[in-house]
């Protein structure tokens, strides 16, 4: 059994033809025409998923169903997207659209970007859970919730957007007009805003130095305390609190067994893993009786968007 | 078909007999002992099943269930309760305890009681509902997730605590322990603080005459500012906005379609709802593009505990 995954993000469109364990039998990449007419960029995506299925040697005959991950708020029930920020996509019906333009009649469906790699990581991740909540800690912060091995998008796929749950109301501007959404403290941008102020009231730090050869990114205050620079080590715990006060939130209200942290940060492995277990398990409501949560590293990581999208077929 | 359902307090333990549409048979009350042994509880609540069944003239024989809401941590699969504050409740198998406790061998199931209520404003409070999230504004904030007509409470069911979702990181301190929970603002305990503080800043406002004449409770304010009082009216509008963006930060999680506001404030009608609709709609994520919110007022308030206790055993 076949399915093609699309993942849209407003630089390319990847696409892959994958089987129902997610392995990959073909994957490309496109480019994104973000400000094309939506009906443009429809046809790219069909274009797209001709060539996947071709190239594969399957053939779309051969495939069961089209899954897109879209960058942005959509209703998967009706193949719909409401919005999306980097992209042309404005109250579209994105996944009838780009069906009429393919070759072969089958199903197609779409959702969330983040809940797409969610699916995916909590299906392919090679861990066995039906159930958790994914953070990708990126430009912004993306999640995704698994119940029961599937997606919970709330009514009308409205939910899914733990980037925009209050940590500190009233206070950091977010990109979404709010303020003081997780997102604005624990997102790579949050960090690196936090590195650099530390940068200013330690211009003698290690952390100055190494800020000062590179550019500034997520990694710079991970490099320098791993160095054992106080400065640094003082960012990293403080982003760890508020990357773990966010998530003590969500948990508390989802319950989820698993969270599975995303996005390049997460690639800094165990040295960031660790105590972020530590203070989502000693801070989450009930910690001295409820079930530890079992906080992970994404496996799959880029590859988890297309996968995920395959599998929105699964189980249909 | 006749289902019995008990709401477990600090105080008292309700008792009711409803038929499939939640109508009362019978309902009473008995005095909680919340420091007896955990077993001596158990055999209170089957007597109290015991005299339900029979002072209704239905008999235990023709009941098809018994849920109990319980004040605290538990799972509801198992039957068990982890912890609860007010009655000595730990570790303890409460359903199955009761059930060999009683004449006829019956199901028992168990819940905590902000979700018990929450199903029971959902099924009977006279709106066609099947996805909310139910906010109860006490001593503490109780939240209880209905998703498909459902109690939602995630993995072994540690989710639903959305009173202890983050408001302010590090800001006031809340009963469980943490800082800046949403509970700590938003709860009947918070807006009485905030109250307090009003009046030592205003001794000459009318809030001040009011709450001399009266203790202050979580109606001061609200009477005060429908007098117009400029102090009143400005705690009530901070107190909105307190409420509201722990909603908001929820709802951008959770994404249901109807919110429904219940306990004591719940009764300040729409000089309450109304303003506090508004915030949420006009600060939820997509606003701009999402459908609107319903936030209605619960309509059965106590009752609403009993009736969604007894509906544990609907549809099993």
């Amino acid at each position: 059994m076949y399915y093609i995954g699309v993942d849209f993000g407003g630089m390319s469109i990847k696409g892959g033809l994958v089987d129902e364990k997610g392995n990959f039998v073909y994957k490309t990449v496109i480019e994104t025409h973000p400000d094309a007419p939506s009906d443009e960029i429809a046809a790219d995506v069909a274009r797209l998923i001709e060539e996947v299925a071709d190239k594969s040697g399957i053939g779309l005959a051969n495939v069961l169903s089209v899954g897109i991950g879209v960058p942005g708020a959509c209703d998967s029930k009706r193949g719909y997207i409401y919005n999306t920020t980097n992209v042309n996509f404005t109250d579209y019906y994105l996944a009838a659209e780009v069906q009429k333009r393919l070759s072969v009649k089958l199903p197609v469906y779409l959702d969330n970007d983040a809940n797409c790699a969610a699916l995916g990581e909590v299906l392919f991740g090679g861990r066995k859970i039906t159930d958790a909540l994914m953070v990708t800690l990126g430009t912004g912060v993306g999640t995704g919730i698994i119940v029961d091995g599937k997606i919970f998008g709330g009514y009308r796929n409205m939910g899914g957007e733990g980037g925009h749950t209050c940590l500190k109301m009233g206070g950091e501007k977010c990109g979404c007009g709010a303020h003081g959404c997780f997102e604005a403290y624990a997102s790579a941008t949050g960090l690196i805003r936090q590195t650099k102020d530390a940068i200013a009231k330690n211009p003698d730090s290690m952390l100055a130095r190494i800020a000062e050869k590179n550019s500034i990114s997520g990694k710079t205050a991970f490099e320098a305390a791993r160095l054992n620079d106080k400065a640094a080590k003082a960012v990293v715990r403080r982003y760890i609190k508020y990357v773990g006060a966010g998530i003590v939130s969500i948990l508390n209200l989802l319950g989820s067994e698993y969270v599975i942290v995303g996005g390049g940060i997460s690639r800094e492995g165990d040295f960031f893993i660790k105590p972020l277990s530590r203070y989502i398990n000693r801070n989450k409501f009930g910690s001295g009786f409820y079930p530890k949560t079992k906080v992970v590293a994404a496996t799959l990581l880029n590859d988890a968007g297309i996968v995920g999208a395959a599998a929105l077929g699964f189980n249909r």
